[in-house]
């Protein structure tokens, strides 16, 4: 039997949050069994970017990324929170190592073909390095990505990080059981998002298409649990969740 | 016998000039054994500095790290420098992992105590874990350290990256056989600046004396060559010489 492998994607107010972060850090210190932990962007990147005169371009919902923007979401990304991140980590007792997909070949990608659209260096993930995120947590260590991975001809690119934590997860299935937490800042998948008490205690597809016509699962949250049916279909086991309760949340399910 | 271990300090050159870089990783890319590399921060982080309106304060040549300081260096080192340094190697074929003193815990610190001054979220060295970095160049990986450090409190700071190469170098003795190159713009020492044909061989201290009280080794290499001395008289060989050619230069003996 392979041991378990928890895959940790933590995003929005644990990286804006001093208080939320504290939370998260807290319950993944509980967990069991090798971790990986997967951080997104938060605010900090937009903030950044009004400061150092750098204008945000969107395209249906999608930062484009020129090469001031890759410049600073690496910056942001690699740099200011994931190193942060670490050291909050350190001193909650988790020997954490900073990593982006550059780091040790981790994630290697290229750059998005797209007819319709030009969004710059965003890189679509070609293979993820589960071996040596195995080596790293057989040395004890716990490795956190930032979501900057690269073409392996010197150009850094900018990857989605939540289809990162879906990718490394289905990598990670080689060596072992693997669950995949998407924690954010609800309990779950809510009926009504002002009622946690609302939360499912599970979803599958056909629901799951029911509350999309219905309009109760909104955009961001069709983006992550696309990711979250595609990486249960095949094989990974995959719960929505709170950053500060790790052992609750709606579980996603095929069948 | 010890295996032998390359510690190779890249600065200045390297960091702002993509040519000089290329020559730099080619030249490491020959280098035999295990290898680590540090590297230093360039005029990045004083020409974003300038971009997003934070003073640069120095005091006695030194930069005071104050706040807003901290988190330029940290996403300057640790992110923009540190990512593309390890973007390009991969694309020379060396195996990077990028780190910074935080990641793995590798590089423990304290905020700096000065009666006089206060230089803000600087970092002095309490400790090195040699035994992690082994772990990474036992794997096939070369780490590439970022001059950040943290207190094992969750407080990022801010260390010299000369400081940091002698203080890896020497902690690396426990496993290795520790070779320091300290590379930079210039074949070695020169007599005069302006003559590369003026390298001397090989420095020692009396001859060190002299050049200072002549007034012909300045001010920046003054720290570089007294923390080389340093390094020499507990076991490191000690090697100041050009990114581009890392078999030649002068070498730093105390006998």
């Amino acid at each position: 039997m392979k041991s378990r492998c928890t895959v940790v994607k933590l995003g929005g107010a644990v990286i804006d949050d001093l208080h939320a972060r504290e939370l998260a850090l807290q319950a993944i210190a509980k967990l069991s069994g090798a971790v990986v932990i997967i951080h997104g962007g938060g605010k900090i990147a937009t903030e950044l970017a009004g400061r150092m005169g750098i204008e945000t371009t969107m395209i249906e919902g999608r930062r484009v990324t020129d090469a001031a923007t890759l410049e600073l979401v690496t910056m942001t990304y690699a740099g200011l929170i994931n190193k942060q991140l670490v050291a909050d980590c350190q001193k909650q007792g988790i020997n954490v190592l900073g990593l982006s997909g550059v780091d040790a070949d981790l994630i290697r990608a290229h750059k998005r073909v797209n007819a319709q659209h030009d969004f710059g260096f965003v890189g679509d993930i070609d293979q993820v390095n589960a071996a040596v995120l195995k080596q790293f947590m057989d040395a004890g260590l716990v490795p956190l990505v930032a979501p900057i991975t690269h073409d392996g001809m010197g150009q850094l690119l900018n990857t989605n990080a939540d289809t990162i934590a879906s990718r490394v997860a289905l990598a990670l299935q080689e060596f072992y059981d693997v669950q995949l937490l998407l924690c954010f800042d609800k309990a779950g998948v809510l009926l009504d998002l002002h009622d946690e008490s609302s939360m499912l205690e599970e979803i599958k597809p056909d629901q799951y298409e029911d509350l999309k016509a219905k309009g109760v699962i909104h955009k961001g949250m069709i983006a992550k649990l696309d990711n979250a049916f595609e990486a249960v279909r095949q094989g990974v086991q995959v719960c929505l969740c709170s950053y500060a309760d790790l052992q609750k949340g709606t579980r996603v399910l095929v069948e």
